[in-house]
């Protein structure tokens, strides 16, 4: 790796580390740049703008939140159901380690972002939108196996997906105002529940 | 009303506006004072700082979520379950006009500031904490009625209360991120069946 490209490694973490910490707003260029310990002039090497770089720390994280949460939580040696449960549990894993360190519950950079900026930044809210198509498409397809082995009627794996994601990201909402991670655990039944949502849908 | 309590009245309007389009760490006093057409002494002689301020901002706003919002969702004309899905659909109501206005779904008040601020300041994370608490036991009221009722079995009526203001949350993040109310609408019906979480908590 050469001594640029760890500059912008360093960059993309420092962006992940501060803005969860705080809020895109309330976190610099001058800042990261000093937390990253790269100067300015790399910094406008590797990005046009504080936009650009949120944009790229987006794609990278959402890399990340996959191989690391969405693909072991919906791999296929569960069945469907208890695997959506899973999701909500290797989300507590993986909160954690990150509230110990700094006794405050991070919270989905997702998450956080779409609240922030969804009102002010265009961009950033059409990024933020294809994640969380993406984290839809993927708990769709655990939907979809569910009514194909017969663990779900023919719900609308559609809008059943769409709600088990709400549902994740205002569980991991609860957990941060109250700083309680545990919330995660023990709310993660719900989850499977709201799966047979689209079955009343079907029926009504 | 006297000119003084006029100024901090729309300071609390000011308030409410601007930081729901942007963000806490998106305005400042300065800017607060100049929307309002209110002195910044006039500000010092009410708030102590922008946090004080947010405080009774948060306070304010969450007496006018329970009386427009709350109160009328789960008033007693309606079934219990069906008041849990009236809440969505009176989100709905809700979020529309200030939709229209700046084209932008604005999202819950709350729900931004918890994402924003639980990590940075534990005043108001206490006090959006007590707010959230609030309308848990609001909801909880509600799903034990159903218990009462038989529309639902014994449920643990705080988790089942908790579950469903996640997913409230959770409905309006993405209906913010998409830019689409009616998101509200589409996704209302899952709340009645997370109500069944807590029957099978008991069962499990």
């Amino acid at each position: 790796m050469t001594r640029r490209s760890d500059a912008k490694e360093r960059l993309l973490a420092s962006t992940l580390e501060l803005v969860s910490e705080r809020s895109y707003a309330g976190v610099g260029v001058q800042e990261l740049c000093e937390h990253a310990g790269v100067k300015k002039g790399s910094f406008y090497y590797f990005f046009k703008s504080k936009q650009d770089l949120m944009l790229e720390a987006l794609a990278h994280q959402s890399r990340v939140i996959d191989q690391m949460l969405f693909a072991p939580a919906l791999a296929s040696d569960l069945p469907p159901l208890e695997r959506i449960e899973r999701l909500f549990h290797l989300t507590y894993e993986f909160q954690k380690p990150m509230t110990e360190k700094t006794e405050r519950v991070r919270g989905c950079f997702f998450g956080n972002l779409a609240l922030e900026l969804s009102t002010q930044d265009e961009s950033i809210r059409h990024c933020l939108d294809r994640i969380f198509r993406t984290a839809v498409a993927s708990i769709r397809n655990t939907v979809e196996e569910a009514i194909k082995t017969g663990d779900l009627p023919e719900v609308d794996a559609q809008s059943t997906a769409e709600a088990i994601l709400a549902y994740w990201e205002g569980v991991i909402l609860l957990a941060k105002v109250r700083n309680q991670p545990e919330l995660l655990k023990k709310l993660a039944r719900g989850a499977k529940e709201i799966a047979i949502t689209g079955k009343k849908d079907a029926a009504g």
